[in-house]
């Protein structure tokens, strides 16, 4: 019964505000003004200890209980339902520590078994700190690219992840992410946009129920290069791209000027923009939506969203972390899960992961 | 007097809306709402026989004055007054062509005479076409260089203009604009930022009425670079310039991660933000604002606005030109000259140009 599977959520790092904003989203679990359930049911994947500790440094009453998936959504009422995972969390709130790595890394591989078993509907994840991640040598920059490397099956690539920002106001995809600003040029091709663009138009109709999806593409020079006098790379890679998008089916449109496509009614226009670089993308989504933006991760096997904020170790156990991006989150995992599972012809369990 | 000097308008490219926006901005100058007038008193410089055909083809009963910048106020209740300029525009609405140029160059000669001398209070340009103008051997990419260049006085080197896009939501300038994205590393020096930024803060003080303006720099590269590790310009370029800013007394910080620069909690903490690119701080700035943007030029001896569009060959003639960004930048310059007056110790006449 996919309706009674809860979401599976990650700890991320336990020093940091990952379980500051699980308890408080557990806390709006009914929302602000009753009745309706403003927070869907999930399930943290945690050293049961530590969340305890976190409560009661908050000063905060909230029942735990461990338990499976299976018996998460009848608890969710009453109690946080934990799913106990790994080694007990020695650390202490703000302070990053590589001992934390561990409870991290325990914590996302029981959810991800829940995730691609099918006993938990979507995956949320919290915020890891990369740095305290590399020092512990943990192999990967992130989730993403550690979820999709496990993702992949012998003998074929690891699935392409991209990344999308998504708000009510606005969902935007990067072409590339963390690279610095001089090299993106280098990294564009009309490969990599064709292949993005097709992730987000699959993604799009599966996960999201949009079943032709409307992809508009930043170009990447000022005025999308006013026809190549302000550079090349519109005409010689993004035109292209799109073309060969749109000769496949999919409704892409661009290159487009990137500062007159975020204003509401250019934004009616498309359902998901296309940027070349990160803040080009970034910029109007977080001006929109900085509090509420979902940060999720097509391209995958199954669906994973976390919250577009960091591990913020400076407010963690202080009780100021905002538990509005998880919330949102955890809202449009259980809204494309259930997307996905009324767009399936019949319930097949995902598929399973060749290296767990 | 120079509560009694008007505003004069140059009327760009008599084929675009340039002529349809003055008409209606004239035509708002009490407001909606009665009472308050919502538009300050401006003398348009054209040929007044092409400002007359475009109200008859607009079917709008508008009279039309011919006068001198020192009636115009008294005339602007009932009629909109105009400083006769330049050659009969013998072309078309909606259809860009050489013979425009002419007009455009008359109009704006006579409206910078005003200005500089003091006749009018402000100067607010409507738009030309780049294209027209080259065709018709005009030698600067557009209205900003040309009137640096004016402005400048024999012996030293024009003025270094500014563009910034100001509305009530955001005030930004690009450090670089009209160049392609992978022509900024090498165009982005410690002395073009530092330039900038003593421009910036000198026209917010004397000209915004803002006695120590907080200037915000973005970095260039996504998160500001992360310490160099997501490249080296923040480290290398950006903050040595807020530094060497900051030691001359000026409120500047910087290089901050842009993506998070933009929503209301932290546009709450600087006056001005400035980006690296265009597209940086232009994103946002329409995004926010796109009906109501101002360009304002800083680093000149005379205030000038404009509306933040194009000629919009497309609809000018139709009816369907959009007077609000155009009735902004009147505002803006009207606000701008009256805080500068205010600010003078003592009455005095705006620099004559050198080359008039």
């Amino acid at each position: 019964m996919p309706a009674a599977s809860p979401l599976v959520l990650a700890l991320g790092d336990p020093a940091g505000i990952g379980p500051d904003v699980a308890l408080a989203a557990f806390l709006r679990r009914r929302g602000t003004e009753g009745g309706a359930e403003a927070v869907p049911a999930f399930i943290v994947a945690s050293d049961p200890a530590a969340l305890a500790a976190r409560a009661r440094l908050l000063n905060l009453d909230i029942p735990l209980v461990e338990t499976t998936p299976e018996g998460a959504v009848a608890h969710f009422a009453n109690a946080l339902p934990v799913l106990p995972a790994g080694p007990a969390f020695t650390g202490r709130a703000g302070r990053p520590d590589a001992s934390s790595a561990a409870c991290v890394v325990a914590s996302l591989e029981a959810a991800l078994g829940l995730v691609t078993t099918g006993r938990a509907a979507a995956l949320v994840t919290n915020p890891l700190a990369k740095s305290v991640m590399y020092e512990a040598g943990f192999p990967f920059p992130g989730h993403t690219e550690w979820l999709a490397d496990r993702a992949g099956a012998p003998g074929r690539p690891a699935p392409h992840p991209v990344m999308m920002i998504w708000s009510d106001q606005l969902a935007v995809v990067p072409a590339t992410i963390h690279v610095p600003y001089a090299d993106v040029p280098a990294l564009l091709s009309v490969d990599l946009l064709v292949e993005t663009g097709r992730i987000v138009a699959r993604d799009m109709a599966r996960r999201f129920g949009i079943a032709r999806p409307r992809l508009a593409f930043c170009g990447l020079n000022p005025h999308a290069g006013e026809e190549g006098t302000l550079g090349g790379e519109d005409e010689a890679i993004v035109r292209p791209a799109v073309e060969a998008l749109k000769r496949e089916g999919i409704l892409a449109t661009g290159p487009l000027p990137a500062d007159t496509m975020f204003h509401p009614e250019a934004r009616a226009r498309y359902d998901v923009a296309v940027g070349m670089y990160h803040d080009q993308v970034l910029i109007p989504a977080k001006t929109l939506a900085f509090h509420d933006g979902v940060n999720v991760t097509l391209g995958l096997p199954f669906i994973r969203t976390s919250p577009d904020h960091g591990t913020a170790f400076d407010i963690a156990g202080t009780g100021r972390a905002n538990p509005s991006s998880l919330m949102a989150a955890l809202r449009l995992a259980r809204r494309l899960a259930d997307a996905e599972a009324a767009a399936r012809p019949a319930p097949a369990p995902a598929p399973a992961l060749a290296r767990a």
